[in-house]
């Protein structure tokens, strides 16, 4: 997996066509390049990948289904598109069994806030049905995409999965691994998927020409394979004729779709079961919608590893405002919630519905000031720097190895619900 | 590795200019492809590569520094092209490490003589040189190029394996690896050479096109792997500075140049010795040069498996003979053995030179009939295949398993000559 988010360095400004009458036609969203003008138009990202957007009714059949109350990332439009979700709720509601899939391109030492959106409802996903979930840390893609040597990518890796865990994922059901350690054995899904491919397929989809390496045209089915459940002998006895049968939810930023169209289209091809996905918005810079989140520019990103110092400065110096020019104008027109990026990092992170919404209403009426708004902010983003470092610090080599162990994992497949 | 011979089914009939006026310009060789309308023109062949020819002197030296007789392979031009082989003589003669890689793709349940030519060659330099053998078996590319199933290249590999280790290779010396078993433990190795090769250059090495699938693109580096000797951790210690910088001697039928050519050019922007290489011809079919050994027809190749009376029938019907129309005209100009495929098959299997001359003498003078000099081959060929049969009888699973489990090697580095 790429960085779900906006820090990547091959996130360059892409050529587009200067005469578009239709502004919203510049955007650019792939694993790689994630650029817009006016910030990205998720309904037409939806179009343009043909998924499904999430509607409330589909809000109110995963509550209904899974007994539990949906994540505020969900009710807030946050993660906003899926495919075959129905497939998934349809397979807890009778009983049959699934996994979740998602991953991480390790290419920094620290994680920002907008890495832990996938992991956070990764999470909650686990902890509502009770599922095995496999973590897969692509240093192997870090390794070819960018300037940096393979025992970097593999310090990355550590790094980054010791901040993974601090989040509290279950030992007993989640299976984290290295593509460097644990190709070998999903390999033989690798040579099958890449078998279906062709070059064509693979240029149509990812954009990659001649002169890229052949590693990076190797690489599509290494991020595909565990999305097929055989890939974990571990996990999922290879023995069992229905282990090809399982199902697999995979969260993540809407930028790796096309990775898991790909895999959608050779799945059934090959004998199993189109995995399903549901989809997250980018997680926006302190700059605003229309600027990315880089590791070179320490200042576009909250890192887990900040200060409480730094995350004051950052926010109250970088986050970009929606506020009036003027105190006199913000109290009579208030701030345009639409580009603050402040109140919509509390989106994210302040779980308090009604909090938040008279936040808002205050915020938009003028009666909150933008400076008043981003102490909120700052008071909320140090709690949870503060929680995770403590948590970060508990992650041992030790605990770091056994999720990272091949080994059985202790899960409940789920049972038929009345 | 493909077959290294003309069995392959891909090798098929390649459009070439009818009109071309050099009709030596007409043959294709690639791991793939081994086409010509005249035979093939081996210094031709090293013109277009850009190796070296094996000559006498060459032969004479590495007599000189191993202090053992060339193998007739050698001195009869059946190993007639290589690269760098003077400085595995070099490293040799200095006392410095190396070792020797070669490999197979299982094709089909069994071997056919030609098949065995690199085996056979490679066992001698192995007790010549008392080094590391690794051999690996191209099961993913088996898989990948043709139309089986995994579990069908899987089957064919365990088959194989057991057919090389009756050729006596020593187990404390030698590891045979399965790429869909190991694969894994090269995979750091692989990447480095994925980074490095544009798809411009696997298309101007292999010519494969957009419509090939991405797993043939990915396969490059996997064969060029096992070139980079920290590639088997368990026998070149991984923490030995010195490691890097062990030499690799491949011994292969030229086919197999292309991979290779681009491992030379790989190896030393990532820190590691460009490989050496020693050539072989191709093992003729029974119809003659320009014919193909090919699976689907068993009665242009001898198997191991075959039996006294098949190989006895084989030869007498279907060996291209050299001799002439009649008995009074083959008395008076003699046989053409610079076509007839039993005299051939004779140079790579009657080692005694005298004996082999005689022969040649006689049948070229036509005082040897055709029939007569097949059943010196039929005599040969059967008794090959028994005590091949008889050594591959005593090669049990648990034999096998040794060969292919990852462990320590037994084996003394060369010591410097006086």
């Amino acid at each position: 997996m790429s960085n779900n988010n906006l820090d990547n360095t091959a996130v360059v400004p892409t050529a587009v066509d200067e005469t578009t009458t239709d502004p919203s036609d510049d955007q650019i969203v792939d694993p790689w390049t994630v650029s817009s003008k006016n910030g990205i138009n998720y309904d037409k990202l939806i179009d343009q990948f043909g998924s499904t957007k999430i509607e409330p009714e589909l809000i109110a059949r995963f509550e209904r289904v899974t007994g539990k109350k949906a994540h505020h990332f969900l009710k807030r439009g946050i993660f906003f598109s899926h495919r075959d979700l129905v497939e998934i709720l349809d397979a807890y509601e009778s009983g049959k069994p699934f996994y979740l899939y998602t991953g991480r391109g390790p290419s920094s030492g620290s994680l920002h806030f907008g890495h832990l959106v996938p992991f956070i409802f990764t999470k909650y996903l686990q902890d509502v049905f009770n599922v095995p979930l496999v973590i897969q840390m692509t240093n192997d893609e870090k390794f070819l995409w960018k300037d940096i040597t393979l025992e970097e990518s593999i310090q990355f890796t550590i790094n980054n999965v010791k901040d993974i865990i601090a989040l509290g994922f279950d030992i007993e059901k989640t299976f984290i691994f290295s593509n460097l350690d644990y190709v070998g054995t999903m390999y033989p899904n690798i040579v099958k998927i890449g078998k279906c491919i062709t070059l064509n397929q693979i240029k149509g989809i990812f954009g990659f020409d001649d002169s890229n390496s052949c590693g990076k045209f190797a690489f599509p089915p290494v991020q595909a394979a565990p999305a097929l459940p055989d890939s974990f002998p571990h996990i999922f006895s290879p023995s069992d004729p229905m282990t090809k049968s399982i199902r697999c939810l995979i969260p993540c930023a809407i930028d790796q779709d096309p990775y898991f169209r790909m895999t959608r289209d050779v799945a059934p091809r090959i004998g199993y079961l189109k995995p399903s996905l549901i989809h997250s918005k980018f997680f926006p810079a302190l700059q605003g919608h229309n600027t990315k989140m880089s590791a070179s520019d320490s200042n576009s990103a909250i890192y887990l590893s900040d200060t409480p110092k730094e995350v004051n400065e950052k926010i109250t110096k970088h986050a970009f405002s929606g506020g009036r020019k003027t105190k006199e104008e913000h109290e009579l027109y208030g701030a345009n919630l639409e580009v603050d990026v402040s109140y919509e990092y509390l989106t994210y992170f302040l779980e308090d519905d009604e909090l938040l919404k008279d936040i808002g209403d205050k915020y938009s009426s003028g009666k909150l000031l933008t400076s008043q708004v981003k102490n909120i902010l700052i008071d909320i983003m140090i709690e949870i720097n503060k929680r995770h470092q403590e948590a970060r610090a508990r992650v041992t080599d030790e605990i770091t190895k056994t999720f990272m162990s091949v080994r059985k994992l202790n899960f409940a497949m789920p049972t038929i619900k009345k």
